[in-house]
């Protein structure tokens, strides 16, 4: 969520032209006013190939959630190089810092996610993707646990913890005017360094 | 959040009746399918009462979100007695153990938060009632560092933390299968005696 847009900027094919068209059409128009009438206008190839495809604008939008999921796993640095604190830090930074450009994106999302409030494929796909996410931590906090970066703490329930705290985060910026990020992460540093690290006097 | 509806169970006067009416329309329809005549008809007295009252179903929730926070005021354990530490566990738990029979009232708030992607008045509103509960955490929070309860955090910083991890485990509740909240309160706990406690031994 580093600003860069959940896909590609020149699509390969013709699925990821209809997600690039239903990203702009999303930010556009929001969840409530969205048609795959205004996908289309977004879109450079034929509409029809959006009728054929698609029977209704959730079964686009779900597949569209897939897509950011898949794209996230790419961007989000997961696997990157170097300690395990460093690595956390990548991915904190990442959630949290989200630029102006990408609220409506951010605000869309949150309209997306609400739909699981009534429609149980959306509920299957937030619990499937909330699992990706908060096993991804896990992983990290394995890694730094066996490096001895991290303590000895419980992997699920950290990540877990973690992983609820940018859910909120999101959702904050998402949905009021305040702008709370910076005494997050300070706060987030503290818990980091105090509950975390095997040694904070290193860090 | 602890089982009780948000509204008393014999309404004193037509403002508690139309509120109690709109819980029971939000929690049975959501927020896509209501409209003002579906809480009419959760409603005691002539449905021509909410008609002059409120222009729009908008108008209504809105008013309904201020009543909610209203009485949350009153329920949650914010003045308890005792000790700073006692007082924050009693909040977490009345937060976080949102019994089976107020998911529907949950997910319902949810969608309403999910208004403010679009519309000024509801991100009003969660701008306003997001940060009465940050400021009530960080009362509390500055009570347990002048008992000695707590250490000398930040206060502000500390609130935004807890909050963010509130609101995020309510959206979660409200939007996937999984239920962390067990996960969740393991590791709230283990913050509150790693980072929060003056003297964690004696907890």
């Amino acid at each position: 969520m580093d600003g860069e847009p959940p896909f590609v900027e020149d699509p390969d094919d013709t699925r990821e032209a209809i997600m690039a068209a239903t990203y702009v059409a999303l930010c556009t128009h929001g969840y409530a006013d969205l048609t795959i009438a205004k996908i289309g206008d977004a879109f450079e190839k034929s509409k029809s190939l959006l009728y054929h495809h698609y029977d209704s604008k959730d079964e686009l939008l779900l597949e569209f959630l897939e897509f950011v999921v898949e794209r996230f796993e790419e961007t989000i640095p997961f696997e990157k190089e170097g300690a395990a604190d460093d690595h956390l830090n990548a991915v904190l930074d990442h959630v949290l810092s989200v630029p102006e450009a990408d609220v409506g994106f951010h605000r869309a999302v949150i309209e997306l996610r609400a739909q699981a409030a009534h429609d149980p494929a959306y509920r299957d796909h937030f619990t499937r993707s909330d699992r990706f996410f908060r096993d991804r931590l896990a992983d990290l906090l394995r890694a730094g646990i066996e490096e001895g970066t991290f303590r000895d703490v419980d992997p699920e329930a950290t990540a877990t913890f973690l992983h609820t705290m940018l859910v909120g985060a999101l959702l904050q910026h998402a949905t009021t005017d305040e702008v709370v990020t910076k005494a997050l992460r300070e706060e987030v540093d503290a818990y980091v360094r105090d509950r975390l690290l095997a040694d904070p006097d290193v860090a």
